[in-house]
């Protein structure tokens, strides 16, 4: 049997007992053996290192903890307790005591831990062959590289062997093996996701990253990872969680920037560039406009991450194993982070300060944009190939994705196509710093659009439902009149970022008045527990920051107050003052507004 | 005759005709002659340099000027198109073909600049005696320092050689020489102003800073000051630009954060001591509570900045001169330079981690608090004093000013009394970064409270008007019953940040139902354009972002609609649904509801 591992199929699962949280470990465990030369996993949990987490978990309930039961692998740069965190280097380990902010705020949701996974060494590569434990192989082929170097993190979700797992991202190492193995690949905002209880690369610059099979599993999890820490010094409050336009549903036109033709690399990889060449075709469309935008800046900054002092950080990452054991680091690791003891803090200021007006260069070029849209990456190699060049190939994999921290940009790596060798591909949404919720959304709208299987299963993916609509702080409003959906002061929601929530009726105790006067016509809403009928009506969610200047904006003799609806609750809608009703007709018969307009 | 140089005053006497610019600026130029021992000047304009800018400011209309014909004086590390630029060093000097953003942002908004000032060279210093054009002096007795980098800067607006000031601030340099020299001192946000056109002394750290005569002034200098800069690498937009809450009077209680005595410092100075112990005795009150917080982390944040790598940004300001002709540079200047190129990028990178580390510790010492309050300098050297231990006694001027850039913190300077001696002392007033306006309104209480003459004049301030009220974004709105001022629920439009903005009435042409049921007792505004009188109402302003949440709270039948006031306009009011009549009185013929709950 092929277990559905999204987190709504899981659920699903659970829900009507046909699979419980310790038959889906144990048959994680038994399809993990049997794929270990792929070399997924560091530490793979015992049945007795799970048992544990399942007697908690019996004591929580499925309905109100939203990761119940959901198995998730662990990049080994990332502590699990107990369990040795191992950055891929043995005389680096330690074991330690308390699981890392994340790990931990994801066990607190119900998730469950499935192991720790196999990295490039010190999370130095894009590639997934820089590890004493072997190269992780790719989850379609064995020949190719899985991406890294969040390698084993990846290949575990696109297996089956784990719903979702955490990587980081430093320089691309939670977007480059999304793209290779057919996963969503969210490196949130820096700082969004706390770094307590990781071993960092760069410590400025280090995200954990989150891999799914689709938005919507992504998007859940970033809720139960997120969140401002202060024992992390580059932890960052979003500033937008009282501002849910800056969450929701892109529901409407998308702008969508792209490279032009001569900015774009595929590295000799054909198969990729038609991958893409046919993403495009497929996205562009009346709904989706595609605006070519300038990748210099973007590339320069790319740059700065290994031609430049940021080095230094993965330097002081590994001291003092590198001044006093050099030889217990992989060759290709260490003679890229030996160096990074030189710069002088002249050349980390200049770069800092060349890095600033890069960032300026490159937000400018995302203005106006809903997102920017490149390849995730331009080439997969062969494990093969890969050791033959190790340094200039691992670079050609960075070429889109190693500006993004530095740049303070978020992004979604999130598959689109299948090559003609049945490789996947993917492309990256990037936005500014806490847009993760609008990528997402748009991620969501790009896997609707060009359906894939789910990882490497030949499973659908389930029905995606945008779980980022209307995260928080918003207010329902009752619409009757001009503002329903399609009519003429409708924009008046929609540019406030609200959306129709559903149809439904007032309670049975309203009378509907054609108001004297307009274009526009305008309907009054006066409740009647006698005479009233039930009068359609819709129900739109709006952010409760833009609902003040959307209720100033309505003339006389109508205002907002409460409307009782159907099911007997009351929500804010629009009333009628009494004297508004001179000269007008009563046009409750007919049942709503769209009735009478249609008949007028 | 003695002009009253407030921007206010200034406004009035041009409008009743008994100045004109030329007049000022000609009387300005005669009485900087008088004060050439203060060392003030490194280059006072000539009636002829001044012409061309008169010449433009004759074409503008002085009503939609803001700063019309305003004179202000530009600290010699800022370029002001073709006047030497020296930062206190002639052999740096060069001439600008342009004025940097924010001289040229002023001009355009009709200030006049009046001449670049004396400094401690290389904005190095926070005395005002490091400067090869002898030490500048203070304003109110020539044996103290005035306090620098800004030396020249605070002293020609205390002395009345100009309404407003540009100096720099990157340890203090905005805010010591405002202490000494009776002024405000706004150190905006880093990156609020533009630092094009800014010589650099810390690049990552420096701001553009505004002396004044009061918080007022301020808040209009920084009005045309500011503004988002893409050619400037550190720039920042201000994400508060359509958030009024954090902008506007700070009106309700405040509380403000202190310090332990144990970790004050007045380094000897029992005046100061004497004279801040004052300023806290006379703020404490019913509407002002006093916090103790923990200063430890500001204070290791302090340190980093002269101990730690950022010396490294002041080497490279001043290469190559300090590599190649180090005798052109001030002995003590050099002498704090020169090692800035030593230090390793490890180094660095670890005091910024470190620094992230403190930020958060810092900031969450202010969490709660309107502010933090603390001396802006803990003594008051003589020149003598000074020169005598010119290392060690800087280091204590910026005790309480050092870490404030480094922990991204905004700060305004105010005077708050003068000593036994008769020389000035102030306070610091801190918050987070984009608070910048409601600090300079709570400054603008504080001065209230604790009124001093304008600089070094015996003139009053102005009546202060606080314009960071409501200066964005607003919605009026009209209230008439429980949310009346004082009134059971009135703390609904306080906590969110509304502020009361008149009495009045209504249009003759309403009737006041007193409703049935409560608490809370409330009443029914209906309009009646024959039976309806006036009725007793007031204006709440409220920020545009918290009205929908405002509204959404208003239980039926009562809504927001528009209601008719006195003066025949329309503003969005309370309004009831017809139905809500039932079992009502109507109580119109008491003009209102404070006069109806009184007699009930």
């Amino acid at each position: 049997m092929t277990i559905d591992m999204s987190i709504s199929g899981l659920k699903q699962a659970y829900a009507n007992g046909s699979l419980t949280p310790a038959q889906l470990l144990a048959s994680i465990r038994e399809q993990a053996a049997a794929l270990a030369d792929h070399n997924i996993w560091i530490h793979l949990l015992s049945e007795a290192e799970q048992q544990p987490y399942l007697t908690v978990l019996a004591g929580k309930d499925p309905a109100t903890t939203p990761l119940w039961g959901v198995p998730f692998a662990i990049k080994d740069n990332i502590d699990l307790a107990g369990i040795p965190t191992t950055n891929g280097c043995k005389a680096f380990a330690y074991t330690p005591s308390e699981s890392s902010q994340v790990v931990q705020q994801l066990i607190d949701a119900g998730a469950l831990p499935v192991g720790k996974t196999n990295l490039d060494q010190f999370a130095t590569g894009l590639n997934g062959t820089r590890s004493p434990h072997g190269a992780c192989h790719n989850a379609f082929d064995f020949d190719y590289i899985s991406g890294g170097s969040s390698a084993g993190s990846a290949v575990s979700v696109a297996k089956g062997l784990a719903s979702f797992s955490l990587g980081t991202d430093t320089a691309g190492s939670g977007r480059v093996p999304a793209c290779f193995n057919n996963l969503v690949g969210l490196k949130p905002t820096r700082g969004l996701l706390s770094a307590s209880g990781l071993v960092p690369a760069c410590r400025s610059l280090d995200c954990i990253s989150i891999f799914a099979l689709n938005s919507d599993d992504a998007n859940s999890v970033l809720a139960s990872a997120e969140g401002f820490d202060p024992r992390d010094g580059y932890s960052r409050a979003n500033p937008f969680d009282n501002q849910p336009r800056h969450y929701g549903l892109r529901s409407g036109a998308l702008k969508i920037g792209v490279l032009p033709a001569e900015q774009l690399q595929f590295f000799g990889d054909e198969q990729y560039a038609a991958a893409y060449a046919t993403t495009l075709e497929q996205l562009r469309g009346d709904d989706i406009e595609l605006i070519t935008i300038d990748y210099t800046p973007f590339n320069e900054a790319a740059l700065l991450l290994y031609e430049g002092p940021w080095v230094t950080e993965r330097y002081l990452a590994a001291q003092p194993l590198i001044d006093d054991n050099p030889e217990a680091i992989f060759p290709v690791v260490r003679e890229i982070i030996a160096p990074g003891g030189k710069p002088p803090a002249t050349a980390l200021f200049k770069a800092q300060y060349r890095l600033e007006e890069l960032k300026k260069a490159c937000h400018e070029q995302l203005a106006g944009l809903d997102c920017l849209l490149t390849p995730t990456a331009g080439r997969l190699f062969t494990i093969a190939e890969m050791l033959d060049e190790p340094v200039l190939r691992n670079s050609q994999l960075g070429y889109y994705t190693n500006y993004m921290n530095l740049v303070d940009m978020t992004s979604v790596a999130v598959p689109t196509a299948f090559t003609q060798a049945g490789l996947p591909f993917g492309v990256t949404l990037v936005g500014p710093a806490f847009s993760d919720r609008a990528l997402l959304s748009i991620a969501n709208r790009v896997q609707q659009r060009l359906p894939l299987p789910a990882g490497s299963s030949q499973l659908p993916q389930p029905a995606l439902n945008n779980q980022a609509v209307g995260a928080r702080d918003c207010i329902d409003v009752l619409v009757c009149g001009a503002h329903l959906d399609g009519l003429p002061l409708n924009w008046q929601l929609r540019e406030r970022g609200a959306v129709l929530k559903r149809h439904t009726q007032t309670a049975p105790h309203y009378l509907m008045y054609a108001l004297a006067g307009g274009p526009p016509f305008r309907p009054g809403l006066i409740r009647d527990e006698d005479a009233g009928v039930a009068i359609e009506v819709e129900i739109w969610s709006i952010p409760s920051s833009e609902f003040g200047s959307f209720v100033a904006g309505i003339p006389a003799p109508l205002g907002i107050g409460k409307v009782q609806i159907a099911d007997g609750s009351w929500v804010c809608g629009f009333i009628c003052e009494p004297y508004g009703l001179a000269g007008s007709s009563d046009i409750s018969a007919l049942g709503g507004w769209r009735a009478y307009m249609a008949q007028r």
